[in-house]
């Protein structure tokens, strides 16, 4: 259990730790098995009894502990007393829906966790069709993506790949790439973001590399003030994600 | 120095810390005066020494400290080796600039110190005439704010201030008051976001109080598909700013 903090673990038993009422619920809710459900009763919310029902009942295994034995295999500073393991999911490309005309987010080599679940719950609010982690160099089912995520790791369609894969698969389903640079000449808000659209935003810290740079690659630019290099990178993607979803609402409510 | 982790202790000695090459560079250049500067050669990055002096220049007292002894009074778990303490400054209302038909963002109730320094970096990405924190749940100088503004809590003007002060100071100012709300019937993109105005969020937890819903407050909602309750507090804040900057431009390219 503890070991599955360390994401070669993970890797190699395929496991991940989901940990939470609300993360267990919605995870469950999107059709995630559990393999087995940690619980101990002195931590569990009132309330929170119900829930535990419900997720027990599509666990294959139930497991009761005590208040430091859960306090042990829990990864926060006040654990509410529900925890659980699964197999991880396969997050193929192919797993990702065919819907025409959609809005796409592609993460490029994302670093930190919070940021990877911060643009998760975005994407989520923003009704994107899917998201795509690219070169990931964190794993998705680090347990601070599941918890900054809200639990939309398990109801959004997420794929992850490498770069060149993710290429191809863009390439193929005919989606224009938007890519979010600093030196791009071009402002987001001025740039086409209806249709079939993938918003692109690289790491935190060397932004995206060559292979986004092509003349199939549109890149756009957030202006900016002040004496900050950058905007956070989950910032950038909710920005440019949701000046996507104004285009289509006033284009969707201009007559003609 | 461990003491000034705690609220308490810092609102008791009027004294914050600010650590790390970045942060510091940023507060020195902005005027603040640090009262000691600690620094551990062993842990300095290379080329970090002509920081360490120009800032050093700004210090009452400079004070070299052994490994052990600054990785105890450090925040983080990979410390670079600078440290300074500085007198908190005074965040009246009153050192906020009087710009003409300014973008301000005023922040009520934020609980997350990552929260309240993500902000500030928005805001001055956005090109804010200033920051005002509302009845803070969390206080300014939280070593996390600092670090999560990447050091704009130093160069954005910011001013903190209860509810009701802060209500005044918009009226007098006559700042029009645009109060993000997940119930509000009109779309942000479609209420006017030019002139003098205040874009508002409201805590991570509980939204906004009662008092930011009178008539004198215009309600615009983020339009949000998903399961997830909201976007984060940050997020929506950095959504509403730059639809502000958007709208702006938008008028300043238009002839007439």
């Amino acid at each position: 259990m503890v070991k599955l903090r360390d994401r070669r673990h993970r890797d190699r038993e395929r496991r991940f730790v989901v940990e939470g009422a609300r993360e267990l619920s919605c995870a469950t809710e999107s059709g995630l098995a559990l393999a087995t459900l940690y619980y101990c009763e002195e931590l569990l919310a009132t309330g929170a009894r119900g829930l535990v029902d419900r997720v027990a009942a599509t666990a294959a295994e139930c497991q009761p502990t005590n208040r430091a034995v859960f306090e042990r295999m829990s990864y926060r500073h006040t654990p509410d007393g529900v925890l659980g393991v699964a197999s991880m999911p396969d997050l193929e490309l192919g797993r990702l829906p065919e819907t025409a005309d959609a809005l796409w987010l592609v993460a490029a080599g994302i670093e930190k966790p919070g940021n990877l679940g911060a643009m998760l719950r975005t994407a989520d609010a923003a009704g994107v069709a899917g998201m795509v982690v690219a070169d990931a160099a964190t794993d998705v089912f680090n347990p601070n993506v599941v918890r900054a995520s809200m639990g939309t790791l398990f109801s959004v369609p997420v794929a992850v790949a490498n770069g060149d894969v993710v290429h191809d698969w863009l390439d193929r389903r005919r989606i224009r790439v938007i890519v979010g640079r600093p030196d791009a000449v071009v402002d987001y808000h001025r740039a086409e973001l209806r249709g079939a659209v993938a918003i692109t935003v690289g790491s935190e810290h060397a932004g995206l590399d060559a292979r986004w740079s092509s003349p199939r690659h549109e890149a756009v630019r957030i202006p900016m003030a002040g004496r900050a290099d950058s905007l956070n990178a989950a910032t950038a993607a909710a920005v440019l994600l949701f000046e996507a979803c104004r285009q289509r609402r006033e284009s969707d409510s201009t007559p003609g």
